[in-house]
């Protein structure tokens, strides 16, 4: 770790040496009193995108019709998924960009576990989105349904045998088992999922190391990219990485609910087949013919027509973080979250505060969560006393996104300084305590 | 049919009288000499939606960020679809925005064959888009995957003597082969799915009397709206219908790709489950479970995060209709195919056209087609010369839509006249044949 000292000349230090500090500039910045550490689950608005929304109404749709399905927007979920690929380590071809990240999710989750048809487990782990569960089980639900009654819901242990196996965690609740996950993958194995980056603690996984170990026992590996992409460099084609999905709002800066993304490693996509067979993976779409004929390649995987005004507003959001390059942008990441690490050591450890997330930079990706038992309360007072966005989630994880384009050192030091006062003046002591069930 | 005379003074005359006249003006018109009649595949701009885009971009994301999820989007799809439901006759509580036309059809086709597990047939017909087709012939192939070889793909006959039986025409190739349909509808038929206003011929079914017809062999009716939701009055609760889907980027004018919507009649909503779970159809999302739960009614189809600059531009863009009333936007529209088919026998019949489309108004939504052997020439022609916007349904049908709330008279008459002198004056002579395989 960089020696870093908490004085804010020492933070205003940080950023006049910070290359990124210009990108900053190309983000609207509404209100600058603002502390926002929640660009992990939300983006900020980049300028490039907000001009380009007015362009796509205006004068795409205002003017050219539907002449514009010829003039780029038919053509988008393939030429905005190969800019993903760039960030993603994804070669040409193998990367779109349609509907949610759920609906991608049962894609491929049902492609393949039809491939692997003779195989019945699903491995994944219990800080995987819990999303990402659902769509796993709904999804063993719908090719093999639980003759068990009364309810066809719940871990989604399926019919004949099929089922999903959970891993947990280390005792210090932020570390998989890994010991675990690798016993857990084997020959009856067709699928393993994971997120790359953990929600919850931030936890990164090797993605090579459990790619290879899942490749060795015939299992496929899908990796949910949404808390890593834009981020830190990834590299799917490297890794021999079979799926992947991704979200776009998050550190992409897409916008809210931007569509999500899918890859399918090249090597594969003839192989598989989507459940939903749509017009847009229709071999030759504009025949009309009646009967459906899988598209070459991975446009298989498209369904239906694509919320354009999302989708081209977050191809434009793209820019900064394609000319920033996602080396520079991981050795910044990493700073931050060092330096916020250091912050929660010196300056809240003393109030109860402890790290939820790996202390090795290596081992996390570009958010941290800083434990609390009051968690719930001191986030309600950050946001609604000290105009400090950080989000909360169960049981007493405060999570703090730092994102390199528009985070800036001093804003990291403003925010840290804030949550101490927070806790010097007690302000969280007014809030109730959380209602929500806790897990 | 009104009186109509082919005098431009006449064209006038109807707009002076038409009470929807003003409406116009709530559009962006870029190019006033543009003649635009493909409405039904993308509506206009209303000058609404282009205000609301600007500001959920600048004002919400950029400013509220993370924050505008408590401020009006999380609760978006629910209140949008309660809109529409006052467009299709749906009480309160039984539509929802999400997803494209092809994911909701395949969500809703699933729950219903598995709702309906005893029986085996599904009736469709030829004239359903093509998409529907595919959607359909997947969730079969998904569900009782097809024992013969060589390929999975094709009219979706699937195992265990599941298959889709699609109904074909009169001699006429515009009106469906009715009697067909009700004997194909038998007590082994799960599911009736059909097009409202069918895409290429502008055919109306009836909706009361095959939901009744179907309901009388307990076959599940679902309609998909896309022709006919903002374009004629619809009456979902009162039908008794069972399910529809619909599009809301063509008479509703919601810009290009924004999201669909689907109805379960507020009877089913407890027995139908989603194959695809997803959070925002989780009982309890915010409780972050890891067990998937379904939300009480129609919400538990809801998947995943909605794009928000489609889905709320889109919101705003419904004014114009609710404000018009549909009763009054049928009226206008009735006249408009009526001047229309009038404009194709006076000036278009000596050129060899012939109308595509039921003559009795009340037989057909709110688009034409018009019959010609060069017809998809004379599309080039009209489109590249004479800057009219028609579109081409192969293998002959010039399809022509009228959106009441800002087609006006006259532009239908310069429209055919134009039409007129691309015949007089031959200019489709010079444009290629057709590539694309006709079916």
């Amino acid at each position: 770790m960089t020696d870093f000292s908490p004085s804010r000349a020492h933070a205003l230090e940080l950023d006049a040496q910070d290359p990124l500090a210009s990108f900053r500039d190309q983000f609207i910045i509404a209100d600058p009193d603002l502390i926002y550490l929640d660009g992990n689950s939300l983006g900020r608005l980049p300028k490039a995108a907000a001009e380009r929304a007015r362009q796509i109404v205006e004068e795409e749709w205002g003017h050219d019709l539907i002449r514009g399905w010829n003039k780029g927007w038919w053509d988008a979920p393939r030429r905005v998924g190969d800019k993903i690929g760039q960030l993603i380590g994804a070669a040409a071809g193998q990367v779109i960009v349609c509907d949610t990240v759920s609906v991608n999710l049962y894609k491929l989750t049902m492609a393949a576990l039809r491939l692997q048809s003779a195989k019945k487990r699903i491995v994944t782990d219990e800080f995987n989105f819990p999303s990402d569960l659902y769509i796993l089980q709904g999804a063993v639900q719908t090719l093999f349904p639980s003759p068990l009654p009364p309810s066809p819901y719940g871990r989604g242990d399926g019919g004949e045998g099929h089922h999903i196996l959970r891993i947990g965690s280390l005792d210090d609740g932020i570390t998989p088992n890994l010991a675990a996950l690798e016993a857990a993958i084997n020959e009856d194995t067709a699928l393993v999922t994971l997120s790359h980056v953990l929600f919850k603690s931030g936890y990164l996984y090797d993605m090579r190391r459990i790619t290879d170990l899942a490749h060795r026992k015939g299992a496929l590996v899908l990796w949910d990219l949404s808390h890593s992409v834009g981020a830190l460099p990834i590299a799917l084609d490297d890794c021999n990485a079979d799926l992947a999905i991704g979200c776009t709002y998050k550190y992409l800066n897409g916008g809210p609910g931007a569509p999500a993304f899918l890859y399918i490693n090249k090597q594969l996509q003839e192989k598989l087949t989507s459940p939903i067979w749509g017009w847009w993976g229709q071999k030759n779409p504009f025949d009309f013919d009646l009967d459906y004929e899988p598209a070459p390649g991975v446009n298989r995987f498209l369904v239906g027509t694509q919320p354009m005004l999302s989708l081209l507003t977050m191809e434009a959001a793209l820019e900064p973080t394609l000319k920033a390059g996602m080396d520079a942008i991981r050795a910044k990441s990493i700073l931050l979250t060092d330096y916020a690490s250091f912050l929660t050591e010196t300056w809240l450890a003393p109030f109860g505060f402890s790290l939820g997330s790996p202390p090795d930079p290596a081992m996390r990706g570009s958010h941290i969560s800083i434990r609390h038992p009051e968690g719930y309360r001191i986030a309600r007072a950050l946001i609604e006393e000290m105009n400090v966005i950080p989000d909360f989630r169960a049981p007493d994880n405060l999570r703090l996104g730092f994102a390199p384009l528009y985070t800036s050192f001093t804003e990291v030091w403003e925010g840290f300084n804030r949550i101490k006062r927070v806790m010097e003046e007690k302000r969280y002591e007014k809030y109730p305590r959380q209602k929500l069930a806790v897990t």
